[in-house]
């Protein structure tokens, strides 16, 4: 049986899940709206780190371009009275390429390998006829009124509204660490900071992922404007910094500090954590499947988005490859291989935005130990690969608290 | 930690899980109203194979104490104006043992093990007191009020009667086919028999079972009474099974065909096939954990019931040993590894029941098919052990036709 597959978004789960179909000869369409080309003109898209259980998928699909821009595990500091800094190992490294140099190169490798891409916007109308041409539609886009196609699930989305004020671009004048490393810097009751080695246009520059508490000393940084005052902008980002997260502020060069391409590098605003499900049928009876941002919209805190993302992709890939059939079995099988990563993944990240702002005691209990034992400093580190491992030890205030008595 | 189990039910599900627990050396108790001396004395309980799958987790328990009275394979016949006639092998062989033997042997070895037992009613109300006093509290007991603690998978209970009216006896003066193996034998639209080669108190001896179609011409089986005249009971079923049920007939001995036992060999009834949640919460907030027949109740006619029960012993096994705390994520955890087992049993036993009643077309074309083709027919038997597997064939009439036509 030949088998034709339409994906419509040219994000990294659909071109993983092209690319992956284009490996092993399925008839593959990306529907998308932007071309490789127009990517260079681009405001920044987002901030992602591909954890290493990704880049071993991208280095089976032969689309592991940039291993140099590899960074090797987490500093971690917590402010307050009494901060605290510690180290964790990733066991192989992580990596963040800027999506507008990842995506575009993707693409050019997913047609080089015989995959069609159709540019255009396509309607949610669109999916039926789709749905009629195509024997299964896989959907990935993450901005459209598709999202709201697929179920909410409700007792896995506990939020109505964003939980941070974001502030994210790409910077030059901070000095790397002595190891190359994302750094985690939290600031009590106010943000998180994630500063990510990345590699984007011009080489090696730094991802700065401001996460502000609603109604704290830093939210302010999501609504400034850049292009108005870009003194003031840095000013006050300095300022912040130099308050808030000392070891980022430390590495800075002020005079040199600035966003690398303007505000063309900068993205502000705020994501609402929803977990969807995973499929949904369409008015004609035809069942499409989702995966990526229109199934799990995850704050970017724990950079979990694109390796849930692409890890759909690849399961979904795999059973597209083995099933004879699209019908309800198959969609039973791709959720019975995801649904754990992704649920977790969201779960994960929904519990310590939560905990994070509430600093409940076994929470705190948790920091506590972890920043005296190098050791678990490590598995928590390497488990941003595993959220399910990591939801092993949030789970319950009990889970956390053996998870603690192990390593005391 | 030391964890502290209780098991409420002793047949084959609890058992499994008792002896498992002990071989991890964790703290058990059992909790029956029977004791191992009492089941000389019972009316038949039920008539069970195990597939090779469950035979190979008894050999790693050390309770596999019956290997000799293994069967190899299936003997399939169809009957109709052009009868079919063909055989499909297990891999590795099932093995039937009257539970009269079986579950009290296995309450010794539990015993042995160190493993504690309480006889005595446990009625619904003492369940939260066990909640209070252990850990874990399992429910794996099939008769009992217990049953509507745990909610129905209303999506996949489609029925709300029985579908067969069954008669089940052990039976001599059946000679054995050139192979030890199970009989299939189909009457269109009256009735299946499965005939079992049984090792019981006296030796091997032929389970019957005799699943009738409501209003055909043999549901007067499941209601005619044994003891009130044996010789018109023994004439009625060689009278039916002559003319239904042909392969199993032509080897019958009419003079010595008879209950083993006269009707304590004899179970007459019906089973409304019912798939329920594994996990319940009590009144006091405590959450206990099903298996065995408490969650899926299937009819006996493909054998899956203790297969799967056991199935969920192992995968809770791993899981109570694995697991530090028994909170939400533990539940999660055991449904993750086992819930596409239990339902896919339940699934394709209810599929067998419908589609034997009303032999859709693809149906046909499958009897047809594998009646001609020996590898078909022998994956189909051994696949009695997975029966994923089989849903993966009968999922919907598509996957059948390209089932069949990978075989054509």
């Amino acid at each position: 049986m030949s088998k034709r597959i339409a994906i419509v978004g040219a994000g990294a789960a659909g071109l993983h899940l092209g690319i992956y179909l284009r490996k092993h000869n399925v008839d593959v369409t990306l529907f998308t709206d932007r071309r490789p080309d127009e990517y260079a003109d681009c405001k920044l898209l987002n901030t992602v780190a591909h954890h290493s259980q990704t880049i071993e998928r991208e280095e089976m699909l032969g689309i592991n371009h940039w291993p140099e821009s590899c960074y090797f595990g987490h500093y971690y500091y917590v402010g307050g009275p009494q901060p605290l800094r510690f180290y964790g190992d990733l066991k192989k490294p992580s990596r963040a390429v800027d999506y507008r140099v990842y995506l575009p190169t993707l693409m050019k490798d997913f047609v080089s390998m015989g995959g069609q891409i159709e540019y255009g916007t396509v309607s949610t109308d669109d999916l039926e006829l789709l749905s009629e041409n195509y024997d299964l539609v896989s959907v990935c886009v993450g901005k459209y009124e598709m999202k709201s196609l697929f179920d909410t699930v409700d007792e896995l989305s506990p939020f109505d509204k964003p939980q941070r004020a974001l502030c994210v671009g790409l910077f030059k004048g901070i000095a790397e660490d002595e190891t190359r490393a994302v750094t985690m810097s939290f600031s009590p009751m106010n943000g998180e900071l994630i500063e990510i080695p990345t590699l984007s246009f011009d080489g090696m520059c730094t991802a700065l992922v401001f996460e502000n508490h609603i109604g704290g000393d830093l939210e302010i940084l999501a609504n400034i404007n850049y292009d108005e005052d870009p003194r003031a902008f840095l000013d006050l980002m300095l300022d912040r910094l130099e308050k808030h997260h000392t070891s980022v502020y430390e590495r800075i060069d002020r005079d040199a500090f600035d966003l690398v391409n303007g505000s063309k590098d900068l993205l502000q605003g705020a994501v609402t954590p929803v977990l969807r499900e995973g499929a949904t049928t369409l008015k004609n009876g035809k069942q499409i499947i989702g995966l990526g941002d229109i199934q799990a919209t995850v704050d970017p805190v724990l950079g979990q988005g694109a390796n849930m993302a692409t890890y759909s992709s690849w399961i979904i890939g795999e059973e597209i490859v083995k099933n004879p059939v699209f019908d309800q079995r198959f969609f039973e099988h791709v959720e019975n291989r995801r649904h754990d990563r992704v649920q977790c993944a969201t779960r994960w990240t929904n519990y310590k935005l939560s905990s994070l702002a509430s600093l409940p005691q076994e929470f705190m209990q948790f920091i506590g130990t972890m920043s005296q034992n190098r050791a678990m400093a490590d598995e928590f580190t390497d488990n941003f690969n595993y959220p399910e491992r990591q939801m092993d030890y949030f789970s319950s205030p009990d889970r956390i608290m053996h998870w603690c008595a192990t390593y005391a």
